[in-house]
């Protein structure tokens, strides 16, 4: 049921990412630059560490696009490492002819809590963690903001244009009821180094992640992803797989870091009574209109037309400075976890990602519902029906 | 990447439901009585109306099973629906000769916000909401708990047991570090009108479930799931659609009405600090273990053979006895919406639903992981699995 | 990438068959009295045993038709087996309370080759064919013929007509050049004995069959599909799994008994030199047209808009009443194999059950394409495309 | 119901073909070297144009592989074109500044009868064939080709060899009853200039080649796959598109050319009678064995655990030299087909492809059967099963 298909590969220390994308209709306006300026917004925030800055996401278009026009075959996308001539050896896929020695080669018998580590090391019979780590590093998700890029190209032909925001980093919320912000507003929020849309609380958000820093602690936080513009009826109630709810939630919690998902108000909703947890509809001058946004813009496991807003929820980095408590594994001895990195907090950039994935689930959804061959098509379908919507049916956003 | 495949039919009003399960080994042993059993439980629960009453769920096997043993061809269940001879023509399937009458026929033209109804219609291009409601309504997830009791039959053969319980009704919730309901509990929380582990707390929700019947109004709430005796290892960490939270998160978000999915302490654990929101792994006298549970049992994407919990939080019903506007498509004058039933909450029911989704999601991992045509083949995987983790590797719960 | 779904369920000897088809657009007019002609089409033809005369098939939609229309949903049709009330005991799926007796109840110790029974056995770990045999028969072909009659019913609104005939009975074929069916010798097939549309040829298949017969052995034959009125561009050339000629090869291969599957003129094109293998492209009075169709109507994977035309050949019936040499698995003897049903050839039928196959894989062929959740909007958007393919690139039929 | 998944990309006359595997097990040995063997293996035999010998397949592997094993992350796989550089402006995926002038830019309007070009054009909205045949080119096999060189290690590892070869070309076929290649004949098949394992035969297919290649004229014909060492009971009859022969059937369909498939004798079975058309269960001295192979290993959809054999017929090359009638769509004049390459035959080439192809199918069955994260892990599930199969049910081969 998924018209779109993708597939990343690639290590955390290898040579490159690869992100190939099959189903695309041809003819979607596309360039390496664009895909490389998103890659730079995944890069972005207040937290990061020294990684985000030497490490260089080199991407580059092999496959799918012709002179910046895609061509309806798979597209594929490679983002090369900077750091790879380090790695040559502990990472090279030829078998080797005599041990490595070094620092870098030395396995990784100290599994950090949080992380992949253990389970991946039972799960497919290593002796140490590096197999996995290297898999399951969110340095992956270059991969998938490359991704989400093209899906966002093909989406901005058929008027669809995203936004995503930080909603907390720790304990510093966006207040309630505060104004969400509109596409027009991306570059603002990208200027804020919290990708905050309210600038006290980015300023709140901006001490704690300095006070974590100190502390020698990391944070989580909550992103939200905007999609304006949709059409009525993406996704369906017919059968379970088919809810376009239930494809984000599964697309945003598979972000590395990710424990809770919402749509439109989520779990505050579970709180409130049915009479003010719903989005009437409203007879006006200009025609039928929801006033709230309560759904998120999903009813019945639908895009109702209305902005979509969905919202992801990011543990704090499990690589803690203060290092936690594990076993190393070739002593069975209690020990202090591996510190690969040293990033304070990464959910500005978790939002990115989430954009991207929300934006590769609805351009999935928009090829199902509309089906084309090339992009003219596709839009061609997309607007005769939603002309073909009785006016009395027809909702104004 | 699916090994189990199901799919789910029928309509509210229409003559039976129908679920075949499609990819589960032979030798699972199940009868109609404990899917008939299951049923029985999504229908539990203080706030439910009068239809729960009256409606009968007439569970048979017309497929897949033999002699109370599975087969290891496509298993089919039918749910009888005891109120059909009054539908049979407004929902029959032969075409009609003359025109119905009657108030069952007329035309629902006022579509009921929160539910499928208008977008619906929209997306069809039907002029009313009748054929959406059938199939939106959330007496599909009766088909759902019969194909959930057959996915734990597997389960329970792998030694693997699952456990619901309410979370929260409204504003009322069961308090911070209260304990978690055990697999023999079960009996205890089916007992419980509210299918909550937590006396006071129980007494307390239905004492809202009451307001909110007074008050013409309705209720949402939170339900977790519990599952115990997991090996470490299923789902993956390796391809975003193998993570096994985010394939909970779809199947539990494609309930209807659920608006929010959480792993383990969920948003929670965004507000907490890094060193404080892991599960440290502690070297002990019987070996390695966690003494936390934040995670909910998944790291990587993966189970770590801990408890595994999830949550998931439900909106209250949208069909609001104080009736919510809108507009009537016939006439595009404004309107108030059907009210189709008459439940307060449906949260109690809901956990059982969301279970059966739980069930279903781990059955098809456990035959990723371990393959077996027949459940004595898959258990030997699992058990020859387990045994060759190495010592050092092992961790207890 | 497949846009419907379709599940079947149900044992041979048990209460009924099931199938389930999720993903068809709205609006299709289908009743159960098309469907049952369908059913009845299969049990057709000289060759048939006593079964096909007694066995009725009892067809009823319980889920997503109303009132003559599919309403979006999935659609649940039953086939119930009028012999059923002679195997309650041994087909029942409630667990037995004393041990069966009699002929029916005797285990099925002597696997019957070119069956899948014994690998069957191997594969489960059963110690009998029977719980092989009861799903593996070829009776699951009506829950096909079932479903494909839905999915001809909605190519029927977009224009398409299949046809199915009879190449070959045993070494009896249709001379090289014969004319091809047209849509409108349906009626005329289905009358006549072996469904072949050459009436010397059929006369000499109809003797073949009567002298097989007489010696107590059983035939196979070649069946051909042909589907006129199919835009250009189903199916792509962009990934392996999205060609055409593909997806239509597992599902003729997946057919009971089917050993070699051609598109177009197959293994006779293997023999041609390329100068005279192909379909030229003339510039005539009306256009561009092709004056042959060598390629079956697929070119790269696609669909020409010239008539499909692909091919199944059946191995003889494997039940041979000289019956095969075997082992009893219960004592390790040689024996000779049971001796389940008694056709000499079901070539004719195979023809119907192609037929099926083609059209649900051409229905999801064109979802995947027009998209559409009407079949007035796949309609819509099919028109459309048509439209808008430039005059110089237009080919006629 | 994949468990393995695989996407390839690139152009024809891109800078690279790329090839993602996701689902293999960690564990498995390869090499780029090995991989590099088997793309040479496509690029031999009599037959071929000069593309051939100046085109190089620069393999390398960028992830999903380290010291020569799998680490169970997807593997991804780049094909440099060395001829590339010729073709940056042409096939550049960046926007063109300006217009391209020069014999490759030129527009592609005189679409080839036999490929993809007129139908990619309509389906696509593409004013000229170059979009479609750089992608529905053959060069692609190299992709597929790879994959399966890692999908074969993976094979070898649970005790699977495969062979292919050819067994007609145009009209010269090995004789009937010729023996079959095993295993270790592989290094003399690919000696072959016909990879034809009867050397009387091969020399009259150099013959056919030498004279076709004299009338400006191409050449298909037939090629087997054999696999030894299988399992029995890999696929289903449960539900047909669990089916291993329709699977096996849709994999070598979608080889660009193939027109024909075939299941052990395939269409020769068809005009057999069922006396002498399955294989019988022998008891003999060292158990139970079929002294016949015409079912191709393969029974009710699984495989027997004898040899597996399938066929696969491939059309002459479609750009023929005395080149074919076609249209100049930027006229609507009648024209000659556009001329791209000058191969006389890709047979033997055919059968290494084809070779790939049931490596990727088996290799998805063996996974989906036994599991497994780790070889190690696969291969104890596939000798359990093995050797609990109970005496009296075992066959030898």
């Amino acid at each position: 049921m998924s018209m779109l298909r993708w597939l990343t590969a690639g290590e955390s220390h290898g040579p490159e990412l690869l992100a190939l994308l099959e189903g695309l209709p041809a003819g979607v306006p596309i360039t390496a630059e664009q895909i490389q300026a998103d890659l730079q917004r995944r890069k972005l925030g207040a937290g990061r560490g020294a990684r985000m800055k030497f490490e260089q996401d080199a991407l580059s278009i092999s496959g799918g696009v012709r002179h910046g026009s895609t061509q309806g075959g798979p597209i594929a996308l490679r983002i090369g490492n900077t750091e790879w001539p380090k790695w040559t050896e502990v990472m090279g896929a030829a078998p080797l002819e005599e041990e490595l020695t070094g620092a870098r080669a030395a396995k990784l018998t100290r599994p950090r809590p949080g992380h992949a580590d253990l389970v991946g090391m039972q799960k497919h019979g290593f002796d140490e963690a590096r197999p996995v780590l290297e898999r399951a590093s969110a340095r992956e998700t270059a991969a998938r903001v490359a991704l989400g890029a093209v899906a966002r190209a093909f989406l901005g032909e058929l008027g669809v244009r995203l936004v995503s925001h930080t909603l907390s980093i720790g304990p510093v919320r966006v207040p309630d009821g505060a104004a969400l912000p509109a596409p027009d507003d991306v570059d603002l929020l990208d200027a804020d180094e919290l990708r905050c849309f309210d600038a006290a609380t980015s300023a709140a958000m901006l001490a704690e992640v300095e006070d974590a820093r100190r502390a020698g602690d990391t944070l989580g936080g909550i992103v939200e992803v905007l999609a304006y513009g949709l059409p009525p009826g993406l996704g369906s109630y017919v059968h379970w797989d088919r809810r376009l709810d239930g494809r984000l939630a599964q697309a945003l919690m598979s972000i590395q870091a990710i424990k809770g998902v919402e749509v439109g108000d989520g779990f505050e909703t579970t709180r409130r009574r049915g009479s003010v947890a719903h989005d009437e509809l409203i007879v006006g001058e200009g025609g039928v209109h929801r006033e709230t946004g309560r759904a998120g813009g999903i009813e019945g496991g639908m895009t109702t037309g209305d902005p979509l807003r969905v919202r992801a929820g990011m543990k704090p980095i499990a690589t803690v400075p203060r290092a936690l408590r594990t076993v190393d594994v070739s002593t069975g001895e209690a020990a202090q976890a591996h510190h690969q990195r040293s990033d304070v907090c990464a959910v500005p950039a978790a939002g990115v990602v989430a954009e991207a994935m929300v934006a590769l689930v609805l351009a999935d959804a928009m090829v199902e519902k509309f089906g084309g061959d090339s992009v003219a098509e596709t839009r061609r379908n997309l607007d005769a029906y939603l002309a073909a919507i009785p006016e009395q049916l027809r909702t104004t956003s």
